[in-house]
C-alpha cells in the first residue's frame, strides 16, 4: 500500500512509500496524523495550505462486515479546526484495491487564464492520474453529476463528489460516495469538507480500480475465522434485528421516550407528533407502499445489517435513500414537521445539494427561531432550500449552517458546539451524548460517542462523563478500522476478534485493548492540531441557553462540570 | 463619585463606593477591571450575562482640552473578546457631573407580556433612574432619535443612542453621543457595542445633570498651571496646525504616499484618486462651498485643536459630520470611489444606521470582491447599505462587518484580525500599525496604536515590534485619562503634566511613567479576559494571504516573525 499524493496545482501524482509513524494507523487515526504533520492549524480553511485527505480504515478491503468505511479529513471551514467525517458506499474499497493507504490532495486547481477549467475532475487508476475539465457538470445536483460522471467513467467505478453546496464553499457541504448501487448517497457530511473540495476546485475524485486487486492478508485461514466470529456476533446481536427492520429510525421512539428528541429548535426533548414519523410507522409505510420502497437496504457490498433504506411515496416512486433517524429528528421534530413525505423530500433536497442534513434541519430550525419560517411549515422549509440552490444570500446563511445563521440572523438558541450542530440526541436529557458533544475535537457529533444505548441514568452529568469518555475512545477506534458502529456491536461481544483481525491481516502483534489503543491516540492527534489552531477549554462548552432553560419534559439543563469536562481526555 | 449599577430586568439603581482596586483607574482601563471582575469570559455578548460598561476618562470633567472621553465596554459580539469602544462629545462631561465614576448595565429589559415597551430609553439624573418606553423612536436612524430625544427630555441633556443597526443586533453597530452642538456624530464605533445595547433592548441612555456639579479638584491652582503647559504645548505641537486646518483627511496623502492607503478590498496601498479625496482638496472645496460647510469643528467643548469638521454639499447644506480618515479610506479608495460627495453620503447613511464606518467599509469591500457591487459605485454601495436598514438577509450579512461578509459570501481575502476589520493604515506597507491590529487584545483598530507618524521604516517588520508596543501602550494610558491622540501630541511634549495633572486633580502622587503604568494594566486585564475568553497566540495572527500576497506599490507582505508577535508583551 502506497500514499497517493496529488498536487492540485501543478496537477501531478506522486506514489509514496508509507512513513513509519503512518504505518500501524488508517482511517481518522491516519487522516489527523497526516494533518498534523501536513497541514499548518492555523491555516485558511479554503485557502491553498489546507489538505484533504482521504484514508480508508485499516480493515477495509475484504468486505467484513460494515468495514469499509472511508474517513474524509481536512482543517474544517465550519469548526475552524481539525475534522474527520466518514462514510460507507464503495470508494474506500475502490481505494484499497489501487494499493491506496491514504491520498492526499494538496492546493487548489488553477482557474487563471491557463487552466482549461474552471471545475475538475480527478481521474485516478492504477495508470496515475489524469485531470478532466468539468464544467459541465458544475452546478449540478450530486444525482446528476454522478449519472453523468458514470456514463463517462463507466459504471464501475467509485467517486467523491460534491454538490452545488460544496462549489459554493457552503461550511454545510459534505462529500457524497456512490453506495453499491451507485446512488451518491454516504455522505461525508460533517463539518464542511464539501467545502474544503470546492475550494479545490475539484467536483469529483473518480477512482476506477481496473486492474486491482484486494489488499494482501497476512494468515488468510486466521482471517477467515476471525471474520466469521464477527459475522455470527452480529448477526446475533439483538440491535442488529432491529437495525435490520427499522433501520436507525428505530431511534425515535426511544429518544422522545427519553425526553431527548429535538423538537421545534431544541426547545423540547418531546414531540407531539413521534408517533407519524417513527421507524415503526415508517416500515409500515415502505412494506404497504412497495415498489422501490425499501425498508432495509445495504449501503456496502457484503454489509448483513442493511440498517439503510430506500424512501418511496405514495406511488412507490423514490423519493430518497437513505431516510435515517438524525435526519428525521433535525429535519422532522425539529420543525415541527410530523409527516415522513415531507420530511423526505427535505431530506432529498438537502443531500442533492450536497449538505449536511444535520446542520441543515438546525439551520432552519434556527431560521424559523428568526422568524424566516413556521414551525411545521415543510413547504416553507422547501423554498429556503431553494433559495441555497439559486446562491441568496438567504441562501448562502442557512448553507453556512446552524452557527452562522444564528450569528447572521440574530438568533440566540443556537444549538452548536464549535460551530457545528448537535443531532437528534438532546444533550439536556441524553447528558453523556452532551458531553461528547461539548468535548469532542470534532464539535458536536453524535458519531464521535453517542451514549443513548448505554447503561446509565442519562440525566446523571456525572454518571455520564466516563460513558462518554469510553465511547469516544472506542469510536474514534473503530474509524480507524473503518468500521460502522453497528458492526462495533459485533466487536463488543468479543473485543479479541480485532487484534485477531489485525494480526492476520498485517501480521501485527497488537494487544486486547488495541482498539482503545488506537482510540486514544486519535484524539490526542486530534486534541493537538486543534491546540495549535488556537482551541482552548473556553471551546469545550455547551451553548449558555442550554445551561440556564429548562428542557421539557424533564426541565433538565446540561449541567456537567467545567472541571469533569476539562478532565474528560486525561487517562 | 460613585458607581452607578442599572439592573435593566429588575429597573433598578444602585449607588455604590467605588471599590479600592477599580479607584485609580478609568476610561478603558477602568472598564477592562470590571468586565473582568464581573463578566463571565465565555459568556454569549448578546446574552444576559454580558454588560454594558460607560466609564469617562480619569481626566474627564474640567474641559482639559481633548480630555472628556467617555469609553464604552463589553464582550464584544464581533471579536468576541473583550471590547472597549471610546468617544468625544458631552456624555463623558455629563456623568462626571453626575458623579458617575462609572455606570454597569446589567441583564437586558424584559420585553415579555409584563413589560410595557419592546424598547426602553433609560433616564438618568441625581434624582435617580426612570425607565420609559421608546417603541415610537424604535427603527429610527440616529438623527431622527436624537431630535426626538431631545425634543422629549430637553436641549441640555446628553445621550447615548443606537440606530436600526444596533437595535438588529448586528456586529457593527455602535454607540453614538452628541457633540457639543447635540448632533450624535460621536460614535464609540468598533467591536460591536452597539449590538450589546440593542441585545439589552435600550435605545438610549439619557444623561440629564441638572444640579450636578464639576467633579472635586485636590489642588486647585497646580491644576490650573498644568492645564496652561498642557493647552500651550498642545497648540504649538506641529500636528496641532495640520488638523484644525485639515483634521484626520490630511493622512489621505501622507498614507498614500506611503503605499498603505487601503485601495479596492486592500488590494493596493495606492490609489489613483487619492488627489480628489484628500484633506486638501476637501479644504477648498468646503471653503468654496461655505453654508454648513466647516473644516473645522469641535466635537467636545473647549477643544482647542477642533480637528473635525462638517461637509457641506453644493448647495452648502451638511451632508455628514464628521467626514474622517478612515471613513475615507474605507468607504473611498478601498471601495475605489474617487468622489468626496459620495464618500460623504455613504458616510452618513452608515452612521444613521449606528453602524462603524470602518467595519461597513471593508464590509462593502469584500461584497465588491464577491460581484456584488462593482468598484467605484457608490450608488450600488448606498443601495446596498439601503438593504442593511430594510433588514434583508444581505443587508444583514453586511451590517456585521468585513468578517461575517467574508465568511458567508465566501470571499478569501478579508481585512480582519479577531474579526474585526483593519482600519486606513495597509498592514504591509505600514508594519508598526499591522503589528498592532495583530496582537491587540481589541483586534484589528488603529487607535489601540497607530505607528504611521512614527519615525521609522514602516516597512521593517522587526523594527516596527517596539514602535507598536510603546504605541500600544500609550494609547491605552491614554484611554485610561479619557484623552484623545491629539491631547496626546501635547502631552508627550511634556510627559510630566500627566502626574502632575492626577495629583492636582486627586491627590494622588504617581509616578513619571504613570501613562505607562496604566497602559500595561489596561493591557494586562484586556488580554487576561481574552484568555480567559479562549484567545491564544492563534487569534494573534495577519490572514493569511497578506503574507503571501505583495500589495503593489512595494510589493511587500506583513512578515514580522510570530515569536516577535509572540513577544510583544513580554514587559
Amino acid at each position: 500500500m502506497d500514499i497517493w499524493r496529488v498536487n492540485l496545482r501543478e496537477q501531478t501524482l506522486q506514489r509514496e512509500a508509507v512513513p513509519e509513524k503512518w504505518d500501524h494507523l488508517g482511517g481518522r487515526g491516519l487522516s489527523a496524523r497526516i494533518l498534523l504533520d501536513e497541514v499548518p492549524p492555523t491555516c485558511e480553511p479554503l485557502g491553498p495550505y489546507n489538505r484533504l485527505v482521504l484514508a480508508p480504515g485499516l480493515l477495509v478491503g475484504h468486505m467484513l462486515t460494515s468495514c469499509d468505511r472511508i474517513s474524509f479529513g481536512g482543517k474544517s471551514p465550519m469548526t475552524r479546526g481539525i475534522k474527520e467525517a466518514n462514510a460507507g458506499g464503495s470508494t474506500g474499497l475502490h481505494m484499497t484495491n489501487m494499493g491506496m493507504k491514504a491520498l492526499i490532495l494538496e492546493d487548489q486547481c488553477r482557474t487563471d487564464a491557463k487552466a482549461r477549467s474552471g471545475w475538475w475532475v480527478l481521474h485516478l487508476s492504477l495508470a496515475g492520474a489524469r485531470f478532466e475539465p468539468a464544467d459541465d457538470v458544475a452546478g449540478l445536483g450530486v444525482h446528476d453529476t454522478a449519472a453523468r460522471l458514470l456514463k463517462r467513467y463507466g459504471d464501475k467505478v467509485a467517486m467523491a463528489l460534491i454538490g452545488p453546496a460544496g462549489e459554493m464553499r457552503l461550511a454545510a457541504a459534505g462529500i457524497q460516495s456512490l453506495d453499491k448501487d451507485r446512488v451518491p448517497s454516504r455522505i461525508a457530511a460533517r463539518g464542511g469538507l464539501g467545502a474544503v473540495m470546492g475550494a479545490k476546485r475539484l467536483k469529483a475524485v473518480v477512482f476506477d480500480d481496473a486492474g486491482g486487486k484486494k489488499p494482501p492478508i497476512a494468515h488468510r485461514e486466521a482471517f477467515k475465522a476471525a471474520q466469521k466470529v464477527l459475522t455470527a456476533n452480529t448477526l446475533d446481536h439483538p440491535q442488529t434485528k432491529t437495525y435490520q427492520e427499522y433501520g436507525t429510525p428505530a431511534m425515535v421512539q426511544m429518544c422522545n421516550a427519553l425526553g431527548g428528541l429535538p423538537t421545534r429548535n431544541f426547545s423540547s426533548g418531546k414531540f407531539e407528533g413521534a408517533e407519524t414519523i417513527s421507524g415503526e410507522h415508517m416500515r409500515d409505510l415502505l412494506l404497504q407502499r412497495g415498489g422501490e420502497s425499501e425498508p432495509t437496504h445495504a449501503c456496502m457490498a457484503g454489509c448483513i445489517i442493511q440498517c439503510s433504506n430506500t424512501y418511496g411515496g405514495e406511488d412507490g416512486k423514490a423519493i430518497v435513500s437513505p431516510l435515517e433517524y438524525e435526519t428525521i429528528g433535525l429535519l422532522g421534530s425539529n420543525l415541527g414537521i410530523a409527516d415522513l413525505d415531507t420530511i423526505a423530500r427535505l431530506n432529498w433536497e438537502v443531500s442533492d445539494l450536497g449538505l449536511d442534513t444535520i446542520d441543515m434541519g438546525a439551520s432552519l430550525g434556527v431560521a424559523a427561531e428568526a422568524g424566516l419560517m413556521a414551525f411545521g411549515d415543510g413547504a416553507r422549509g422547501l423554498q429556503l432550500l431553494a433559495e441555497i440552490r439559486q446562491g441568496t444570500p438567504l441562501g448562502r446563511i442557512l448553507g453556512h449552517g446552524a452557527a452562522v445563521a444564528g450569528r447572521v440572523l440574530g438568533v440566540q438558541r443556537v444549538p452548536v458546539v464549535k460551530g457545528q450542530a448537535m443531532s437528534a440526541y438532546e444533550p439536556r436529557a441524553i447528558k453523556g451524548t452532551g458531553t461528547t458533544y461539548v468535548t469532542s475535537p470534532q464539535g458536536a457529533d453524535h458519531t464521535a460517542g453517542n451514549t443513548v444505548r448505554a447503561k446509565v441514568d442519562h440525566l446523571d452529568a456525572k454518571a455520564n462523563i466516563a460513558t462518554s469518555r469510553g465511547a469516544q475512545i472506542n469510536m474514534a477506534g473503530f474509524d480507524c478500522l473503518g468500521a460502522c458502529i453497528f458492526a462495533g456491536f459485533g466487536f463488543m461481544v468479543k473485543p479479541e476478534v480485532i487484534p485477531e483481525l489485525l494480526h492476520a491481516r498485517y501480521g501485527w502483534q497488537v494487544g486486547p485493548d488495541i482498539l482503545q489503543v488506537l482510540g486514544k491516540e486519535t484524539l490526542t492527534l486530534e486534541r493537538e492540531f486543534n491546540r495549535r489552531a488556537g482551541f482552548t477549554a473556553a471551546d469545550d462548552r455547551i451553548p449558555e441557553y442550554m445551561r440556564t432553560e429548562p428542557l421539557p419534559p424533564h426541565n433538565s439543563v446540561f449541567d456537567a462540570s467545567e472541571s469533569d469536562l476539562d478532565g474528560l481526555f486525561n487517562w
